[in-house]
């Protein structure tokens, strides 16, 4: 088996293992971003989110909170990539707690917004809106 | 009523609706990182994540996934920011989801990474486990 978090998550490689129930998984991150950062991950293997069943993602936010506050962090991201170009280095579904707890440690985020044309996205809104 | 996302949700303030429940709304950010890039939040009123129950919570990765496909998007971020050194912008829990096509457009990650000391690790692990 090549995935490495479905490997942890049979015990064949070990892991500093915060939270575990019949579902979820949660571990330290051992390359982390701040003290704390931690990676919360549905048993189920799948490589996106959108490879998980529903049913399989309803503890995660709730663990999540759990480990948010035994870290006692007042700022933090929670973030889960989808894809190489998204920085998803582990093709199996992980979302990262980071704290964040000056500008140097932690997540750094670039946000190259511009205001949309709202004649655009109203178009858009409908064409998305028809297939969900 | 200051919260600017409490009135989306009370219709005081029009917005581009993708999807509506007794829970959870979900809207097409206006200021947009790449087309596609959505907002979902829970209703119940909340700064950050752990000021949200958990029952308000359970739907959020679901309507996420029905919007990640609609978008037919094979790369994307999932962003949840939590205090302003981590990039919130409005005091109302809300989740990014952030297609991205190519590395102009999206999110932009930088990842500041050393690996940990592992003895430090484990006796942090234990401080946590404590707390949870
Ligand atoms: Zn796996
Ligand atoms: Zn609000």
């Amino acid at each position: 088996m090549a995935c490495i978090f479905c490997r942890i998550i049979k015990g064949e490689i070990p892991s500093f293992k915060l939270f575990e129930s019949e579902k979820t998984l949660a571990f330290l991150d051992i390359g982390p971003l701040s003290k704390g950062h931690s990676l919360i991950i549905p048993k189920h293997h799948g490589a996106k989110l959108t490879d998980i069943p529903d049913d399989q993602l309803l503890e995660v936010l709730a663990v999540t909170k759990k480990i948010a506050t035994a870290t006692g962090a007042t700022d933090y991201n929670i973030l889960q990539n989808n894809g190489r170009i998204a920085h998803q280095m582990v093709d199996h579904v992980h979302f990262h707690f980071i704290p964040k707890p000056n500008e140097e440690e932690g997540l750094q985020i670039g946000w190259p917004t511009k205001e949309a044309d709202k004649g655009a996205l109203a178009t858009y809104l409908e064409e998305l809106k028809a297939k969900m």
